[in-house]
């Protein structure tokens, strides 16, 4: 949520030129997405966004992650390819980083989605899991349900800093959720992490899909309660909105009906998203200095989540008490 | 430069309404300017720069930056006025912060300005001079002479950490400058931080002047001055290049010729220049925490400056050797 490398107007001048889109007319370095440098620029032709990988995202996996973008902006998705040079390739070095230069798309993205706004985010990821059926690329997921131990190792008793009996809890939780996690349903190329950030809107019109650097071969319906539990809360947490919860379920099913079996996960689905964001949160809040300009987002907003999928569990744990 | 108030997509919806500028389409958090939150905020009319003041501005200066820019873009200089609500307001509150909403203004920031490019700045400065004549705001320079004194006091000893001898050298030359500054030149309503981080140019052409938050009535030459030794040195302070600094002073005596009083002064009021920014910048420096995600700005890359523009003193000046 800032901008780490800064890039020199010269600098930028110069890249642009190797795509033949225009002489630069604006640059400003924007707040947004994952831990990458991103600028909106402005040319006498277009507007884009440059992102710079900053050390979250691998450079190997770029590839991947554009392939998807491309693969769904030719399927009409709302989602921003990224521009090749005129030598074909999309990813270069600038300010020696990993860059891109992408489509900028219209739309913000909403603090607080109404169901009809969620109807149609649900039903653009039904389409995006439609639309990836010939997709043959393959990641595996770096925040799948694999990593969710060693990450709770990794942050151990501290844990207990945020809430007593945190990590615990956590561990008994996640034990629970491991003996019943439904692994043999469908995978398949998805976004995990497509909160309000992530979908550019105007109204209730889902212009932009964004920031895929999560983006995974995973469960497909973990995907959608994933979004379920980021749209569906209040900041904190405590206040779930039951309206838009089944609006984007609705949605998502215009395009990809839910079988009985995957009704009946949906709800481990939903705690493992919890899980997984109140860890990743949880190591990012003990690792980032208090007097640090960056956010540190509440890890007990996601914990609290668990009251809504998994009532009889929550109700056992001391940190939720 | 980060965005410390995040506003959502509906308040800013609802704010833009009072303006009758159009719907909103697209906002992005900008980091820019001094420790004010900058949107870049686009609607179905026009583009616009949302900032929200923090500390470092006072509410009750806005009147006197607002009425200057909208003086000065009367007068057809390149400078964004604030766009005035539909009962003639220009200063709101947004997100508990007193706001402005502000023409946005094509152009980029240079890193590297060339000489041709620093006679176009130096004429901007010049006209902007002159435009003034007939403006009669007044605002006491919060980063004038009269506080340096003051400020050198409350860094203390600690600035011997940033290099040894720094603090009894900056008082020494201090004395030294106190003693022979020209406060009997000519005044006007001045920007005071003309860095080229305030100026955006289309190649050689200014195409806007911003960031006016610094600006208050003081000497004349002084703004030209800080002009100078902004523009005219590598960003350690150690390479100057004198044809981006002679092309300032020759682009600005276009509009404005200098007498012989002022450019015997010009070196003493460059000078006090470099000991305003080695104060604040080592002010911040030594208030920031090493792993804040800012960018601590050197505060010896201007000190080093003063072996430009007062050789003979620079010379006897330990922390300088």
């Amino acid at each position: 949520m800032a901008v780490y490398t800064q890039v020199s107007a010269e600098l930028l001048a110069d890249f642009l030129a190797r795509f033949g889109v225009g002489e630069l007319v604006s640059a400003k370095g924007i707040a947004e997405g994952v831990e990458n440098s991103n600028y909106l620029v402005e040319t006498t032709q277009d507007r884009f966004i440059l992102t710079l990988y900053e050390k979250r995202v691998s450079a190997g996996d770029l590839p991947y992650f554009l392939s998807l973008l491309d693969h769904l902006a030719a399927k009409g998705l709302p989602v921003p390819p990224a521009i090749k040079d005129r030598n074909g390739n999309a990813i270069h070095e600038l300010a020696g980083r990993p860059a891109c230069l992408i489509r900028f798309l219209p739309g913000v993205s909403l603090s607080h989605p109404t169901p009809a706004q969620a109807l149609a985010a649900g039903k653009a990821m039904g389409a995006m899991h439609r639309a990836v059926a010939d997709f043959d690329g393959f990641r595996e997921n770096s925040m799948g349900i694999a990593t969710w131990q060693p990450l709770l190792d990794r942050c151990g008793d501290s844990l207990n800093q945020i809430a007593p009996g945190l990590h615990a809890d956590i561990a008994f939780a996640l034990g629970d959720l491991m003996a019943t996690w439904p692994a043999q349903l469908d995978t398949c190329a998805i976004h995990a992490d497509l909160f309000p950030d992530n979908v550019l809107m105007l109204g209730d019109r889902v212009t932009g899909l964004i920031d895929f650097y999560f983006a995974c071969t995973d469960l497909r319906l973990y995907d959608l309660a994933v979004m379920h539990a980021a749209w569906s809360f209040d900041a904190t947490g405590r206040d779930y909105d039951a309206a838009v919860g089944d609006a984007l379920i609705e949605g998502y099913t215009r395009h990809y009906p839910l079988s009985d079996e995957e009704r009946a996960a949906f709800d481990d689905l939903a705690a493992g998203a919890c899980i997984r964001f109140t860890l990743s949160r949880a190591w990012d809040w003990l690792n980032t200095p208090v007097d640090a300009l960056v956010t540190r987002k509440d890890p007990l907003a996601f914990w609290r989540r668990l009251r809504v999928y998994k009532p009889a569990l929550a109700a056992r744990l001391e940190s939720l008490s």
